[in-house]
């Protein structure tokens, strides 16, 4: 079981000789799973790996509403910040991206969306959000949160521009979605002025607070995602891992995506532990679906 | 190009002559999809049909945002209720449906959702609705709304637990997911209240509004979606006519996608006329996405 | 009965002599109230005249939540805009304001207030929306809606810096609140586009776009507001009518709040009539509220 | 300067030989308003004393930006349980539930609010939040928060049917909005399970969570409210005192409202700091607003 690819990596580049014991994997995070794909295309994968990250019942939930939740979340307990009334932008719309967004504005943020997708993008401007550049962005924000997997989302061509006061935090990936190396060159006498948040004085009387290093806010700051939605990651990681042994014979050295069947059956138990019961198709509604000759 | 397969029907049905003369076709909605779909499992289909509605500037924006105002749009002008302190039933969670919720909770709505889509259930519940089967849901509604694509969604078993006023309308497809012949027979001496209200006075002084007589609410009694979420729909569709004709001699009898670069274009194109601006990616992250050996 | 002031001016500049005659009036609207007060202030009032305006069943709910339903239900007949993705700018955040606003944002609008009190300009900021002067806001916004109950809040100042296909609408009160008269100076050619849709072509190939010739767009594009949150001020209206000839022995020329019971009583009439049920002080409680005494 | 008058019951009752000395008070919350109201009604209020509570840049700030926030932060701080897709029950509609109770929902919960006072419970169902009775409420919710200032909100009728694992806090004022004495007893066996969370096991496998001992759970297990809504809070109480030791000589011993003109500099200066700047009425605006002769 792998979390972003750092299992994986290690096994490719340090323990080749191991690759041959493993039946197979599984990758539970967005990036990884990029990753994943990107070494499939260049024929390298040595086993097969299914990306948990791409069930319904993951990154629907996990990336939306725990990214959501609990990256907020880190950020007040770092900084004992009110959310009303402040800009908030938050760069990147996919799944986690959209539950920080709403969540933000939910507290009563006014929320700025910076994507490099233009779907995401226009979605993002159709749910009620101000969307534009990094660099306008820049500009206009109160607290920065990135959640893009990529890497130097926020730099110093950004930093240059930040109110006094910005707080930078990264609810993404791993520790480089802001470039805080660049950072610290631009203001050596950076200090802690609480735990989780550091001051760098910049000049013109400008001082901008970087939480956590920069390592996920929600992991470094708070407790990470509640247990009640990572248990629905991480009972399609169980379940997996049954299936991977169960159909080992034909498994090829491929990214599979998680069995309907799991995922779906996942959906199903989760709500039966909330309470909530749901309809069936009748048998007339079955039939109707199937057919093209039935109409108006 | 056709809306929800009724022309296809109609080509397949009574015109079969004519299927050869057919470079290609497009199609619109998410019913008309599904029906082609089963027409090529079937092995049926007579010509190549792009499936428009699958463009993510299709179903994401037109389904979502278009539906969700011009619902609740044609609701409003059909019977000038206040949808604020009221319980509105959506039945069914796909994009036109969370449209559908999410304006009425803006609208000061109390929420209820119903699914037979165990995933969908869920996101519902997370987005803050309640979700429960139809049967509870129709004592608790004020106004129902079916955007499913099936037939009879609400039926009898519905219509003999709802509650004095309950108000009917369709923003799904056809005119039969709502049961009103079932109705009708219940209350033979329905008569209209209000252009576009039909009462059915039920026993127990129990009396029923049915909008529309169950065809579209938005397209009935309102103007159908705004021009400016059809018009993305309406570019698909013409710069697909443009790509059938261009690869028309390698095309076979399936449903097709949307090109990528055609959804992608038309997404830029829309933000360019909302005069919004989005980021590029750097050569540097280009490089670090595309990569599995760079890492922690 | 009045609304607005107009019975009231009327009866005190040219039917003076019937001011004997009258037990006493009753005032609808904010505005009518605001010009009450003035004319108690200057001992001109001639005869006892109750707020029904202030009853908390009236203010709280018929500007609020009848405004911002009917206000955007205006707009949208008599454009078919689409309001999701778009900046609409709420000119005054009293009731009807915020009503308004909170509806705009429900349906995905970026919203943008404008206000002359800094006190209602923070609780709009912490409520989520941008704030800013209305010069600043007359480059931003797509739609204005007006809702202050005063005049020329949108005039050639704001005119001349507007978007092209900029929308502006009054839901507030006198067709004063956009300064309209100058606009038809700026562009004497205007025309009407579409019922209550009037075009307004300035300089530099930008239009403007004026609703039903700034008019209160709720009643003039659409039905106004619902009955659902009427009934409340028409049952504040009809009883303090019994009141003021129960009490007319003991009224002076003044205006008058509406008794507290009679406002209590319709809230609980509502709640009712709507089958909601709610809780009552235990006697425990009575007594803890009532004491000083007790305590940590 | 007290908070909750606690202050003022010591110097009342203990210290009456120190009442004299006292030029005046202050008062910071609703609850210890409520008191002192009644100790002026009885006559024995000592001094007089500023209700800094009721400046609006006060209460319509901290109590509903500040509670709504930090309250729904010690629930997350305490449990890390996500708020979205659970039901959460708002006990009381004033300034401290209403922002309880629209954090909630930003956050993704199902939100029902319970009242005495009509006219606050008809605010909360045209919100968009069901509204019934404690004891029905307490059948259906996950998490309780209490915002009453009033005591045994929660008590045994209610403990008696909630669901196993239901959540209470409290956010209100003392610790006896919650009954846990009766809790205790009703469940001798209590234990803590985390820091801030007691279980409290009742029959038919029922386990109930109290948090932080009911006492203010935003205090308790969390931070208390953030800086930025306090600052305005505080800033009464500064310019209050400066006011009270200038008017020394004319003041009675009564409750007095804190003066307009320090109220609003509050709001200005609140609003500066933020960056932003609002309207001026212009002559015409003010001579408009002052006549009752213009119309029409």
């Amino acid at each position: 079981m792998d979390d972003g690819g750092d299992l994986v990596t290690m096994l490719h580049q340090q323990r080749r000789d191991q690759l041959p014991e493993i039946i197979g994997g599984t990758e539970e995070t967005t990036t990884g799973v990029i990753r994943l794909h990107s070494m499939e295309a260049n024929g390298v994968l040595g086993y097969p790996i299914v990306a948990i990250n791409n069930a319904d019942t993951k990154h629907l939930f996990d990336n939306r509403y725990g990214t959501g939740q609990s990256a907020l979340d880190g950020i007040i307990r770092a900084t004992n910040v009110l959310i009303a009334g402040r800009s908030v932008v938050v760069c990147g719309y996919g799944m986690c991206g959209r539950g920080v967004a709403s969540r933000a504005k939910g507290m009563g943020a006014d929320v700025i969306v910076t994507e490099i997708d233009p779907t995401r993008a226009l979605e993002a401007a159709m749910d009620g959000f101000r969307v534009m550049t990094g660099k306008e962005a820049a500009t206009q924000g109160d607290i920065f949160i990135t959640v893009t997997g990529n890497k130097h989302v926020l730099r110093p061509e950004h930093f240059e521009v930040m109110k006094d006061g910005a707080i930078l935090a990264n609810a993404g990936h791993f520790d480089i979605e802001i470039d805080l190396a660049s950072l610290r060159d631009m203001a050596p006498d950076n200090r802690e002025v609480r735990p989780e948040v550091r001051e760098f004085a910049l000049g013109g009387d400008r001082r901008i607070y970087a939480l956590s290093d920069g390592r996920l806010v929600n992991l470094a700051a708070a407790e990470g995602h509640p247990a009640s939605v990572m248990d629905m990651s991480f009972a399609n990681q169980s379940l997996v891992c049954e299936w991977l042994v169960a159909n080992a014979a034909s498994l090829e050295k491929k990214v599979y995506e998680v069995p309907t069947e799991i995922d779906k059956d996942v959906a199903r138990l989760k709500l039966e532990t909330m309470g909530i019961r749901i309809d069936e198709l009748t048998t007339d509604q079955k039939i109707y679906l199937e057919s093209w000759e039935q109409g108006t």
